[in-house]
């Protein structure tokens, strides 16, 4: 179903693009896609809700709802904010889990599964296993633990089960062995995504409950990390690391367009020229295929927006454990 | 059973060490333990096999074959000894291994699953994760290659499934959560060993086919990285890379004995102290019992000796691939 | 001088130990050692000032000041107790500094060189390279800042020279170099230190105004990173992070001797053996000259106290920076 | 001076790309400027040399001898193929050296300091320190080592001194403190290097002897790692790791022009623009300063490229160590 997506999809793997370029092309809301933007201080959460397949089809994105919660200060490298949206992200991701309707029984709190997908040997992809590296893992202590330091503790597991290339195995392959093992309730998958514009570089995060599909590989992926392969509900998260070269150009003719000293030929003809965006998706394809397009300081923001994401995801899942106390859980 | 096995074996885990303390304190043979030795240049073999239960019970060791290969030369930097090293690991690897026993049909080579242990953020616990990290990886290309290049190749995968304290998953769940969905025919098991004497340092390499049981964690392992609980046969092959701090001060009391100048009073005692060693264990465990003794090179011999260790198995694997074309097939 | 020093020193690097083995030994204090103690909540500070030659003599350490903050915390990976210890880290850091006299004109804030000793590829001496990594370096903005922003602030900046082994340059000699093109007016040289007790792994910060001589490769160091050999006052900063194998057996036997069940021959030629501890030392000396004796989390306590250090300096050094805007300033 | 240099020069660290781009716009040889193209077996090496001023200005580089090594080999991970081409690389360094002229005396070889210049935490900038990590250090061993040791092995010694944001320190000022120090007779400095075509990344190695000026950072650098700053002679060594993003929209409106099906006017506007390199540049500028493109695979691109370069150096500067010695030295 994926594949059968506009093209659009393929330029970025955040919704709230994908949304606007839709309506850019067309200058109007779509049908079946619901859009809430709240301005915090600093930052900026937009709630996107694909409600049908129509509306997926539309704009390339499967049904379901995509939090972006976006901040120039991710990537500074300030740690109060970074705590600060690091609690933002704990209250969007927890609205997006009914804790209380994954448990098994009263007496057993929900079991969670966090996957950090991607290459930890390739900086820009290395996202996922550093916020597993992050992550307060707590399963393998919950039962020995007494009653009251359970309380509001959950158990928690981590992996970072590397990429096709590396192991020879499909990574939802993996994944869905270790599923049927540790019979999670909840699976939370982080990777990192790629972006249409530059200025969302380390600087934008998305959830959402659609499930993720790794990496293509070889293309021919029979299972994702998607409800439907896995048996439990999958929340993704990602923070955009790259941008598709073909962005790049796009964004520069986009920009040539608006000078005022541009020759007038060039404007009209860029501007009659409906589809040369597929002829440059055609040209750079061969010949950009194995280039990346990555902020310069990108090895550090790898390091800094995992531990967002990680404190995040630790603030959501153990709501009664005092922050000062988390060190004692960490290995 | 393993943990009713003798306490010597907790000083050790060299089949070669343990057998050798029994020999050394009992002053012959054991019974139902084969040893043989084959000198090579700048290499020294020696293939123990355990026979029975009794024999398991005398030396601490499952009942198998544990083959030993000693070298100084693997302590060096040395890339010409290191790949003759690899070849020998490569040959006594093969003897352990009927692959053709393994397959499943004709015209499907047996599925190899190396497994690499320990945790890639302890250096001397990084050699299983390291190993891996230089394992030709196969198994997703294997399918979709042409016949002729399939000859004499194997399909491998790879995975380093981390340590319970960072995925809060017991290892061996996580890896027989992966063979259901892989069917492998065989695992290989990687993971950083313990030795007696400090010489064995980064200079012995052990592969047998008894399996192995990642370290201990919670010492409730409920199942191990073995035929029985995995369903396949399981090869393990370590390094020392740590020595048990017992070691050194029993090292160091029996190096003192042999000393001339050596008060008469002391070397009596010393030699009196049946129980000493028992005493000296209890002594340390509190208070040793987080800390390593490893040697001062240990971050690159890490990284030399996993290289030695992941060519041997890539040569053994894949007979017919020629040396010059092994990186073709390098991620 | 130093080489001539007690054969005790060898044993430690923390002026702390050096003083209290030679308390134990002669059961008094040791004339010309001053010492003062300071407990404050979940952290003990010990200053030792070594106040001429002949004191210097006695316990193997040079004349100067030795600040120690002990504190079981240190090794706890809990955020909220290490942001105190940089605190008092900053406080003592400061007792020993007077700006002002280092202050070459009333304009110009002393220039400070922070450099970090040791090898970034062995784990355990990684500590100094770590802590530079994490120093706000700021004298190449210093001179463009405006006048307002420099209010408190100091021109830092910071070198992590490697050590003779990867250079083939002896360290100091690097130092002087630089020392001879930057002008600073004060050296801060953090080290990984050696200790004798494994309880102080990671638990105790010194700090002293003596200068160190970095790791002594061929023992024929010419020079020292000391302010007789640099020219400007060099403070010295470390944590101990491998004990001295000899002082593993020390410890044993010393605990050995105050077990119940111990053999009274054992016992009483243990406490003969007047000069048993040379006797150990001249047995290990070849054998594990390279052992290092280490805590099991090494790489996770490297990378967390060198935040400790690298927090305390920059508080230090930049008295008027406020925390949050700390990060403004960063790499 | 090389402020004052073409702006093409901008666009590429690469020589014998700032050539080509000044035939192709004035479509003939360049005076001042000699060409010598070699084709040997997997490897083209161009030899350019700028004989004057005149000729600098012309193609934007400093006048000296600029010899590229160009092989697609170079990208593969193929052990055989990366061992020719240190081979090539020892042959045409050579080339540039004059050992016995810079020897202070017969009986004392020339001492050489092998620089790796760039950021060892940003990937695409950490060619340089890889190198350093990779290059047999011999000077602190050679003035101990027996006469007959030391035929035909050079004290080397080597030095990775950071960038200025992480040091606060001019690159070169921390260069020429060392060698006030250490006296010696040459300089070698290697650095990533920014291409115009996407195609040279990782699959070229530039040498030349007219020195280099280390990432600009503040734009305001005072010396150069130059004969003229550093007072001997130096070579600058690179492989490109990035392009200026710039070159991409350049190369890809370039191949718009080549298609059959690109609307006509396009064409001839595009043909017609002739400032609109200049446009885009402008444009870029501020929006893409901060942004990288690289090749997806750069982390394993450096670690191997990186031992080609420091193979080519160990093998040029000691001819005579034997290569299954060169172990023996290494630390």
């Amino acid at each position: 179903m994926i594949e059968q997506l506009s093209q659009l999809s393929a330029l970025t793997d955040l919704a709230v693009e994908a949304r606007n370029m839709v309506v850019e092309r067309t200058g109007g809301e779509i049908e079946g896609v619901a859009l809430e933007e709240e301005q915090k201080d600093n930052a900026k959460v937009t709630r996107i809700q694909v409600m049908n397949e129509m509306a997926s089809q539309r704009i390339g994105k499967a049904p379901g709802n995509y939090i972006t919660i976006e901040s120039e200060s991710l990537r500074v490298a300030d740690k109060p904010s970074h705590e600060y949206l690091s609690g933002i992200l704990a209250e969007e991701l927890n609205r997006l889990i009914d804790y209380n309707a994954l448990k098994k029984s009263p007496n057993q709190e929900a079991t969670i599964l966090v996957i950090g997908l991607g290459n930890w040997n390739a900086t820009p992809d290395a996202l996922g296993p550093q916020v597993v590296h992050h992550i307060l893992v707590t399963r393998h202590l919950y039962d020995s633990s007494p009653a009251d330091a359970k309380q509001g503790m959950r158990p928690v597991c981590a992996l970072a089960p590397g990429v096709l290339g590396l192991t020879g195995i499909e990574t939802a392959e993996i994944i869905r062995g270790v599923v049927d093992r540790v019979h999670p309730d909840l699976i939370i998958a982080i990777d990192a995504l790629a972006a249409k514009e530059s200025s969302r570089l380390a600087s934008t995060i998305q959830i959402s409950d659609t499930g993720i599909y790794p990496g293509s590989g070889l293309g021919k992926r029979r299972i994702g990390i998607t409800q439907q392969d896995m048996g439990v509900p999958v929340i993704a998260m990602g923070i955009p690391t790259v941008i598709n070269s073909v962005n790049i150009v796009n964004d520069t003719i986009n920009q040539l367009m608006n000078q005022p000293n541009i020759p007038p030929q060039l404007k009209t003809s860029l501007q009659q020229g409906n589809d040369y965006q597929q002829i440059i998706q055609n040209i750079l394809q061969p010949f950009m295929g194995d280039l990346i397009v990555a902020p310069k300081g990108i090895d550090q923001l790898i390091r800094d927006t995992s531990k967002v994401i990680a404190g995040g995801i630790n603030v959501a899942l153990h709501p009664d454990i005092r922050a000062e106390d988390v060190s004692l859980y960490l290995q």
